[in-house]
């Protein structure tokens, strides 16, 4: 399983968990976020490996399909970026100013 | 209708918009953003002033709902105003700075 891809499906998972079922969850969260195999999934729940990957990837399309509408990886991926931008110019030129860089780093604290 | 309940429930529809059905978001549009009466919208929609009505309802319940979950409203409060004690210190103390200034602007145009 490419790395990339687990990666984005964990991250959209963070983001959309609270609107899937919960054996959407269940699936999910042990395929890609404990790694369990399709094998070890289906043998714990007593159904096929089949079902489990066919469940799997509807719960890959139904985040995807939040992603596309809500956009919240993208938003936040973007603010993450501009928010460490700021941290660094920061870090550089004000390096005394301890009231600013705490204004700064909250804002990164809000935006995780 | 109170002016509060009617900045929350445009704001929650700003958020949620794309995960409603389009008849949702017909009737809540035409009511809170565009300020019909339940009168207007049931003459235009030839339905009764109480459908209207109780669609209506349903949809605010829905938008409740999804915020319930996911907090995004909340999250960009409490984000807008992190980032505006931070703008307001900047101007104050480094208003010759324009890359500050401009880097703070950025993370305020990606937050709406």
């Amino acid at each position: 399983m490419a790395i990339e891809k687990t990666n984005r499906i964990n991250a959209l998972f963070e983001f959309y968990e609270p609107l899937l079922t919960s054996k959407q969850t269940e699936y999910i969260a042990l395929y890609y976020r404990n790694d369990y195999s399709l094998g070890e999934i289906a043998e714990n729940y007593h159904i096929s490996r089949q079902a489990v990957y066919d469940n799997i990837k509807r719960t890959e399309v139904i985040l995807e399909a939040y992603e596309k509408k809500l956009h919240l990886l993208q938003q936040f991926q973007l603010q993450s970026k501009q928010t460490d931008e700021l941290l660094i110019y920061v870090e550089k030129h004000y390096p005394q100013d301890h009231t600013l860089l705490k204004l700064v780093k909250k804002l990164e604290q809000l935006e995780e």
